[in-house]
């Protein structure tokens, strides 16, 4: 197939567009791939619907492999099955919402949970059936507070979403399994540097949910990975290394200390390490943490978490961990109401002589002494000790996570890094399958609650995630499987011998196979140079003055590497180049 | 490749679903090809999905073909572009609108041409950037008040809409023509029955627009037929011959009759007939058809409408003639305001000499003399003659058509049949280019004004279209191009021997390349010949009791007609079956 750009739909630009900050958002705009017509509304150009489409095709590809099925619902869809899972709520001002002319409410589909349940529900009754997976590749919904960065966070959006139903939670396991299998197959094939972080802490069993992070300093997404494995999490999902229980015997007596003007953890360790004759650090101190949480459809009630004094709580990991749960922090009335909390000096013995819920850090271990408030203002109590003077209600593993932490594997520290959000697995569970009754009929006539996973992928999402890892400062640079084209054939120059060869090898390539762009407008060739660079062929073949003398030349766009290859070998030569 | 029903998703049904009347309607829901959602949303599964995506395949390839070029709009839309052209209103209820969480308005879009009309703006500014046509397949949405027939009419549907923009209006031409033929070239490939009507009466300069319709029983258009040549028209669009003027010297002298007790055109020729020596017919006489109607932004005008008094006035047709005006009956308000209009008695007399705008039916040519209204309660006038007592301000064409009428080519009559619109295409001329100010800077330097035509073939619609026509009692019939696999295997029996030659036959067919849907079921083979049929792939394959003989079986679908093959030749026949 040839693309002649004397005809085709595309206008680069030499300048970046005032509300683009990441370099996919320019460099997409620039190359005429994308086109705003909205806040996080896109119009797809000629060659950035080719990518779409390219990738849009392996992963559907990959899906079909494994033996999932493609099906397709509509977009617009009514209230009622997102009101049975309380979803309609939920969702709160992230959807859109809308009714039709008889006044029925209706969503734009965000996701399609209650729909796939619904229809596996209304095609299926025996176990005979199961498992199933189904998928469509769609455009959804959501209505983004803050749509941003061109098509990396729009609020209409192409996904790959798909479901898989079973009988069993072995079942489910595989079906997670085969999803994260194709998955990896996916990216690998799209070029892409990723990778796969743990979602949540393993509260919910193991690798319930998995999220697949392409690696960009642009990302939204936060996530720690091991200077020396694999190991890769959100931090959300960082489990802390329990260290080992102490013995109890050897520690001395908790003693309330005076200690005026202590107002922080730094001024505390000062006034000790300066009235003791102990060396003290920030470490050694717990900091007690009140918050209020409130479970759904219940009131507020108090919590009370327990961290290192050099460590702060981190409120997404505390709002993670809690979840289904809502937390806020206290307020004035809140310190009001309960009195015994001195702020500034809580200790252990007042949260739980008051009946509230005390959580502490995984550090927090039998027989470790700390430092921490004596319910009292300017006092504080020094060496209590855990399982002689307090033991906490539980663990809960909040505080923040810090560069330098050890691997929760046990090999190397954890640094920082940041990634786009390209691929979700989840194991869900009963959730819908309970709001809508999915059972099978079971072989004793019994019915079997049917468990169901979810999987998502954000095929839009990853044409600027791709463009985000895969450019330069001159333009994009496509991975060969996405490129909108294999060979960008450049005429350098206007006559009429040039353009005659350019059509010539863009024929012979097209025969072969082979995705052509001419590039046979009639523009300087440095125009020309600087639009092959900037719209990211892989492979370019510039014919030019070299023509008379019988060569051609062959440029790699990603590391600009040229060779000159005579005439009658260059079509041969890009098969190969292309092919590999 | 291979399709197994024993996992496929697919479930027929053995009954009509409650709510289908049209047999496209329900075969596609019990061959498990498309399911409610909503009311006028489906959601389409396996089998259908790879139904839509074959059509949607043909649509691109032959659109692709003429160097249209494929790019993709949002559906979720800003109000604005639509306001400046001001369908935000006009489309009345018909149009999902929303706002997003800042209150902003949003319409999900029907059609998309002030978008492409701002693109092209935004990216062209030359006469040599041009021609060009662009196109999209994209789900749309309209806020149908009567969803009906399934997909048929759908309120969320698939739709290829292109638009083309042109320098001339000869330009404009060949882009129309362009698409003329590539419509024509789509709907041979998808094996379709249709004609092609023009959709206007020729006002807006002959071919500027024509619908495809397929010829269906159950379709909602309405259009005639010639039954001796190829001319189809929309009833909007039939042309009356006007039949040649006629001596006016040797018409009797207009005279006024009393006739009372004639309310209405038979009872007013029975009377006539009794007391005159003529003969009259309702042929004779001329019915006064007083209207109102209502220019944009202007006040609402009455119109009187004379037709023969044997036809009615075809409100539709009126409607499609007075465009952009709207048209209205009268109400008895009205009539009380203008009492010089005596009910059931109006004549060309008042309504000229009391300054309303008088049209006349083409028939009403010069010399012609009628029986009409004489403004008087129970009187009637006889022989009143064109161009001596009266002269209409000019011609209308809105009598209904009947069938019998002469054909406007003066070929044979016209016969009324029915059709499911599946194309239409269209020349805007300026109307959008004019909205938004789209210009090319000329040759000399001078603006040009763009010329745009405006192209829809409604992909999903046509997926029941095929349907309703190629079907039969007992299930669908594909055309090989639109089948969602090339051969059916149906394995009749559930013994090992059986099952190992379906999935051999099975393998070497898509070793060929060909798309096999193999019945794998443990099924009785009566449920799957059923299914088979039902289902409606082309080809299928029946390895049954033969086998042990060394044959199989090939039936043909649409024919019935089976024959006997030997294994060993099975598959290369299928091939040639298949591939033709």
């Amino acid at each position: 197939m040839i693309t002649r750009m004397s005809s085709l739909f595309l206008r680069t630009l030499r300048e970046d567009p005032a509300d683009a900050e990441v370099p996919s958002h320019k460099l997409l705009v620039r190359a005429g791939y994308v086109r705003r017509v909205a806040p996080g509304g896109y119009s797809w150009l000629p060659l950035g619907l080719k990518v779409l489409r390219n990738i849009e095709a392996v992963v559907r590809e990959e899906m079909d492999a494994f033996g999932a099925q493609e099906i397709q619902f509509p977009a617009l869809l009514p209230k009622e099955p997102y009101e049975a899972t309380n979803r309609w709520e939920e969702y709160g001002p992230n959807i859109f919402r809308l009714k039709d002319r008889k006044g029925a409410d209706y969503l734009l589909g965000p996701t399609h949970e209650e729909l796939f349940t619904l229809t596996v529900k209304g095609e299926y009754s025996s176990y005979k059936d199961y498992p199933v997976t189904l998928y469509q590749i769609q455009t959804k919904y959501r209505d983004e507070a803050r749509p941003r960065a061109g098509i990396l966070r729009g609020r209409e959006f192409l996904m790959k979403d798909s479901y898989s139903f079973d009988l069993t939670d072995e079942g489910l396991s595989k079906s997670y399994q085969d999803h994260r299998d194709a998955y990896i197959r996916i990216f690998d094939r799209l070029g892409l540097e990723y990778v796969i972080v743990s979602a949540t802490s393993g509260a919910m069993g193991g690798s319930a949910s998995e999220e697949f992070l392409a690696v960009a300093e642009t990302g939204e997404d936060t996530f720690v990975r091991s200077t020396e494995s694999g190991y890769a999490a959100n931090v959300e999902a960082v489990t802390t290394p329990v260290p080992a229980a102490q013995p109890i015997d050897d520690k001395p007596a908790a003693q309330v200390h005076h200690t005026p003007n202590t107002p922080t953890i730094e001024t505390l360790v000062d006034f000790l390490n300066a009235t003791t004759d102990r060396k003290f650090t920030a470490a050694d101190t717990l900091k007690n943490v009140l918050v209020k949480l409130r479970q759904p459809g219940k009131d507020w009630e108090l919590l009370a978490v327990a961290v290192p004094g050099d460590r702060e709580v981190d409120f997404k990991r505390l709002e993670a961990a809690m979840e289904p749960a809502e937390v806020a922090m206290l307020d004035e009335a809140d310190f009001a109401k309960n009195p015994f909390l001195v702020k500034g000096y809580i200790g252990p013995g007042a949260i739980q002589a008051n009946g509230v819920r005390f959580l502490a850090d995984p550090r927090v271990v039998t027989g470790t002494a700390w430092v921490t408030g004596a319910d009292k203002a300017d006092h504080h109590v020094v060496d209590l000790v855990v399982g002689r003077d307090f033991t906490p209600d539980g663990v809960i593993d909040v505080a923040e996570v810090r560069e330098g932490d050890p691997s929760p594997d046990g090999k190397g520290v954890l640094v920082a890094a940041r990634g786009i959000e390209i691929g979700h697995i989840f194991q869900l569970g009963r959730k819908y399958a309970d709001a809508f009754s999915l059972d099978a009929l079971g072989p004793d006539s019994k019915p079997v609650r049917i468990t169901m996973g979810s999987y998502g992928i954000g095929v839009s999402r990853l044409v600027a995630a791709i463009a985000e890892q895969s450019h330069d400062d001159r333009g994009l640079i496509w991975p060969r499987n996405v490129a909108p084209a294999d060979v960008h054939v450049v005429v350098a120059g206007k006559d009429e011998t040039l353009l005659g060869a350019g059509e010539d090898f863009a024929k012979q390539l097209s025969e072969k196979g082979l995705k052509v762009l001419l590039d046979d407008r009639k523009a300087s060739p440095g125009v020309k140079f600087a639009d092959a660079e900037l719209v990211g062929i892989p492979t370019i073949l510039v014919i030019g003055r070299g023509l008379k003398d019988g060569t051609v030349e062959v440029k790699d766009r990603r590391s600009g590497d040229r060779v000159e290859v005579p005439v009658a070998e260059a079509v041969d030569h890009l098969v190969q180049v292309v092919r590999g």
